[in-house]
């Protein structure tokens, strides 16, 4: 495969990385933009409550360097209405057309509502934000999200913040069957090597963000997702060799002292 | 943790790469140096048996850079007997002191002799030989090669070929914990991911041949499995953050619009 | 506790069984009421289509029970407003009040549409059905089932038929915590043992029907399933000591024969 | 098959029950009788420092029913010489001629020594004993257990007291394949799940202690193993239907309204 041609397009927009990152959950923010280096993501998310342009007090935009996608998510937001709103007053702050959909009222798992997600990403696109709506994996729930007109769908790994992995993997193996967008795993990847497994399976990217701000040292925590993520759309596109219950020797077994 | 200090050191050579490759299985040999120089692997498995010096066919040497360490291993060997003979052969075939010590006599699964290896690896280690020694992973065998001499310890993850991944994870948690020799996770691993998990929970270098060799793109592949055991070694040195049960929001959720 | 007080009540109906069971696929319909018998299965579920009490063929029901609660479902339907009407023409041909919406319009994986099955749910709840929604684990979803009225929700296992297990494992344990209603496994079980999982993570009850329905012998595989169904119950009700990372011995370890 | 086919033979005898279980570990002894009545287990483990006929305190025998086969064990030995004296002494106070061995010299994870196992096992076995050993699960090591004389082979699920479940389920499925004496799953079973897997993919028994002495209602966690330990039996001997990775209908899915 030529190289070129597995790049991920988004928005019309073509991605050289397939690892988007977070900027919450930092101990000191002045470590994102090396993060953002060592990583070499260029989609990263934040919070739009983070984004104040009139306070004198740090800006979490200081830290994201200009060529990078800014993808503002509507955290926060407890309905579609609440999402809506929150996506137009980033527009118009410049935080670009690109949006997260987050729309969460349950505060112990924070667990996407799917429905008013929908609802959200169907008004948002008409007005043409890019949409990227985080979703709980449900086949049903990923077609209308593709009917609303979303640009990619971000099926949850496992509760935010958790770091437990790819727990719903059969469900988002089936996403990445039946639909035809960009499947982007969101939330409980917590190690470079669940990031790898996404990218296997076949996901278009992932967005990491607790692991890699929660992480010893961040920097290089984020070089290692960046390689990990690299490896698995690597070893996907290189197509696998048969998993088998029985052994097969990579080296000639018996007559050799005979011979 | 200062780039330098990270090397893995056996039998007193520097290694620059924790990947092992093997060169069994290759659809064509031809392939095999283009598979070490994407996997950047140093340490190259071979069976002495395809090491021919006198044939006037092809011999695997002829496709190992001289820059490689070779790492020729006992395989047809059925007792600690014949795998010393294979051993010396080898050394007296110009491929230099170090060996694999593999004992199989179980044809179906491919699973080594734990106690003819122990035998093994003492008398070769006497001798000189850098012995890495295949094994079932046991806490107490692993302690026993410790004693005869070992270099390394080398236990699997599944059987030989079965590409089936970390089976025996546990098992080889105890080893990492407990045994103060490096810890090479061989056999069994299928998809980067694997290689990655191993690394993470503080393998110290895995060998891979078979998910390379039987690969759509074995040079790709060897590529992908070359960045995943950098990422996976990368998040170990990096220090994880907690699993936890519950979500932890990675922005914040409440009151934004009633600002 | 009482034995008394571990009854599974739904639709005011105290339920000696929490194992369910469906009527598809067997190879032969005589086998189902041995099946029911060495099950204790009370809630015996079936496609309404089975059920056609004109016909001069063989119908469904005369192979269920009197005692047994019928749970007819609405396989077959694609939107809330089928379901509905087949929901109806239960009631009509006397299966009673009691139903299992199954909405699915995706012909691969069988897996079903949570909004129409909430719509459905509303309707037939406020008619007066006792209803037991088959739903993809999703808490937002589970919540919008409990404001419909359902009386108990079924998440899925994994996909229909798949035998695979409690693959949403991590979903539906987030539902058993947070859903103040029977939490019903249904599809995906494939053995006992996958059964016992579910009821000790704290399931009300599962229903299976492929992994009895094809095994070798469904009258003995029946049999196992309401095993395994009372031992993971009466397992999470005498609570599990901790998990843990090291040894603990249960037997005294040292210095017996210095005594 | 008829029933009376299905039953477990060990040392000659007919077991009627495949669960044994372990005294050690209980808050209060006086709950052991209970335990095994309501676990129907019938070779009971235990320490043999524990049983001191000559103690005016009390005695682990006075606690299991004259119809159980004692299976005292020999924890406490770091080798081969040490089990052999303890199975001895066991038989001369009164135990009978089962004897489980158990030889460990690792004091963290408590993992057994399987050469000096195998050299015990050599020994007693020779002697007339009906031994049982403890394992870790390695094929070459089982098979010389077979050798040696031993009447069943007990490979660990985890270490001793983790409740962890069937870490090593690949091993110990090889060692079901390839060795023709009873294996018995013996070590880290800690839910009635674990104890159905292991019989469901063939384990001829289990044995439990943690889980059950450790448990909030020991009696009634008894009872649940026993349940699923006859659930995982009855389910490998009716034989599983396959496992699918796409949806199968178990109900018919189209037309029905439309006829």
């Amino acid at each position: 495969m030529c190289k070129q041609m597995d790049k991920l397009v988004i928005g019309g927009i073509e991605l050289d990385s397939r690892l988007f990152i977070g900027t919450g959950k930092f101990p000191n923010k002045k470590v994102i933009p090396n993060v953002i280096k060592s990583s070499k993501a260029k989609v990263i998310t934040m919070a739009l409550r983070r984004v104040d342009l009139n306070s004198k007090e740090e800006n979490i935009l200081d830290y994201i360097p200009k060529d990078c996608i800014l993808l503002p998510n509507t955290s926060g937001a407890r309905n579609a209405e609440e999402a809506v709103r929150i996506a137009r007053l980033a527009k118009a702050m410049g935080c670009g057309n690109w949006i997260k959909i987050e729309v969460i009222s349950d505060n112990k798992y924070l667990l996407p509502d799917n429905f008013e997600t929908i609802k959200a990403t169907e008004i948002l696109a008409k007005e043409g934000f890019i949409v990227l709506p985080y979703m709980s994996p449900d086949l049903m729930a990923a077609k209308s999200l593709v009917s609303a007109g979303a640009a990619a769908v971000m099926p949850l790994g496992a509760p935010i913040g958790t770091n437990k992995g790819l727990q719903t993997r059969e469900l988002i193996r089936i996403l990445i069957d039946e639909i035809d967008l960009p499947i982007i795993v969101d939330a409980g990847i917590g190690k470079p090597s669940h990031a790898a497994e996404a990218m296997e399976i076949g996901a278009a990217a992932v967005l990491v963000n607790t692991a890699i701000a929660t992480a010893g040292d961040p920097v290089k925590m984020g070089k290692a997702f960046s390689l990990s993520v690299k490896a698995g759309r690597m070893a996907y596109i290189s197509k696998f060799g048969p998993e088998k219950n029985y052994a097969q020797a990579s080296s000639p077994l018996t007559g050799f002292l005979n011979m």
